[in-house]
């Protein structure tokens, strides 16, 4: 059986080079750039609320720091350094000898891509738990916030939506997707890819920014909240898969597509001069760019229906805490 | 029933003036000071393991952000920024309605007093898992690392050590304490007091520095191990409370004297023509610092006995993956 120390030496002790000091002292010692505010994130995926209790750990090690990227995506940031924090029980990694190396596997794969140290962390023995803090930079004062939504803005996401819910509503045999299909939707969910340079090229585009990892609404809702403005948004303008569009209108689907977490897609908003080059850039970084409505004075957020109804939900994101 | 965005913005969000932006966003903003060193820590305690189920939820609160302060204690560092990743079961808070309440109040009363502020997070369900992880400044080029011992630097300890590890053992019931005692023992054991002043005035006195929360054993031993020297100590010059002193030399006593997680004392290592002024140091800050041995060339820590016998243990102290 490894000891803690070994399992920190072996699977999440790399060396440093951006960071001053990494793994392996009481703490872990950076220096930012002058120029830069530092932009600091976490979160935290839970067995058998995130995810399941069998769940690949490659995936899993690479979902934990994908989600966190989602984060510094949303402000706009250039991440560079994470600490982990994975409680793992004794047994699953007894009975399952290649979980660490796998999980380390998945973690660093994604942290390569973005040349991201891990430069601290905590393993103990507990229900599975996994919690990721990042760190990132960003120019002085060119953070997007969800409180910069103005009114006359448009409301813009990257991506299509829905796909994570979908393969969750699979699972739940809410809705029955054929083995392709199921592909596709299950890789929206364990391996989400966080919109980082798309983030970057936005800062000086949007007004403000979230990532929508509790669903369209929810998270949308954020911003109307934060920046006290209203929102109208048209269900036909919200782009997605053709799978999803397959299973439109059933209600399931139209849940999927405005309340479906875990998508990690960017929701902005952008000034209607800017939309030319939103759209060169959406040409540019091969990431579809929709409009999908408006900034407005007011409060709320409004869905309307293809026939121009407004649409109620019984839910409007995904929270932790709800019934 | 609290929602995921009540509990965070009823129990967890205070304003900031040393951060640019705290809690509500997608991530927090900061910005360093040109001449210091962002020192980062990251600690979880997880239910069942390093607390019990039924702990008191202000205690918990308090002992989650004492144990990172004592890492940066460790660092040399002033603590300025923390996160929180709070995993938490609905049914605990739905049966006891003061929990967050309790535990946040915890939080606060230890960050208020070092000015420390909570600038991000996650609340999630699940098994009851206390992710903390913090950000302090440091003077560049000054925090004290594991790996700065010299030979023929002495030894030194904060504080009184195993009176944590007592109260563990009595719950254990492998010791009684009388109610007295108990009371004493428990209080080093849920609210540990961090050496935080302590850690920035031993900057310019110290090699090394490391806070004993795996025991004596253990984190000297990554002293000795990190700086390539050898050591010895010698178990009667060990300091500690008058109530542990009574049940030595019994074999449980001196486990927890030399191997008791929890104390979060520093253990530091300085060359001995500081030893006047480490004195000095602990008269003036009324925290008793201990010399128990002599840094050596070469490898290993040798323990004598007060007969000069070297000491064999059988555990080297707290290890999470340890049988």
């Amino acid at each position: 059986m490894h000891s803690e120390f070994d399992i920190i030496r072996q699977y999440f002790t790399r060396p440093v080079t951006k960071a001053t000091l990494g793994v392996g002292d009481d703490a872990a010692l950076i220096t930012a750039s002058i120029e830069k505010e530092l932009v600091i994130a976490v979160d935290t995926l839970v067995s058998g609320h995130h995810f399941f209790a069998d769940a690949d750990p490659r995936k899993l090690g690479y979902k934990a720091l994908a989600v966190n990227l989602s984060d510094m995506a949303a402000m706009g940031a250039n991440p560079c350094w994470a600490t982990l924090s994975l409680t793992v029980p004794k047994k699953l990694i007894q009975t399952n000898k290649a979980w660490l190396d796998e999980f380390s596997a998945g973690f660093f794969e994604l942290a390569n891509i973005y040349q991201i140290e891990l430069i601290g962390g905590d393993t103990t023995r507990g229900p599975l738990n996994i919690c990721v803090q990042i760190i990132g930079e960003v120019e002085k004062g060119k953070a997007m916030l969800r409180s910069g939504a103005k009114p006359d803005d448009d409301i813009w996401v990257s991506g299509y939506l829905g796909d994570a819910a979908l393969a969750l509503a699979h699972i739940n045999e809410n809705i029955i997707l054929d083995s392709d299909e199921l592909m596709h939707c299950e890789s929206a969910l364990n391996t989400p890819i966080a919109r980082v340079e798309l983030g970057r090229q936005l800062i000086n585009l949007a007004h403000s920014a979230i990532d929508i990892s509790d669903g369209l609404i929810a998270d949308l809702g954020h911003i109307v909240e934060c920046s006290n403005v209203a929102a109208t948004i048209n269900l036909n303008e919200i782009a997605c898969s053709s799978i999803l569009k397959k299973y439109l209108p059933q209600p399931i689907a139209v849940r999927c597509l405005l309340a479906g977490g875990d998508d990690y897609e960017l929701c902005f908003t952008a000034s209607e001069g800017k939309h030319k080059e939103i759209e060169e850039l959406s040409l540019k970084s091969a990431i579809p760019l929709t409009r999908i409505g408006k900034i407005k004075p007011g409060k709320g957020l409004t869905i309307f229906n293809t026939d121009s109804t407004a649409i109620t939900l019984e839910t409007k994101g995904y929270d932790h805490f709800g019934t």
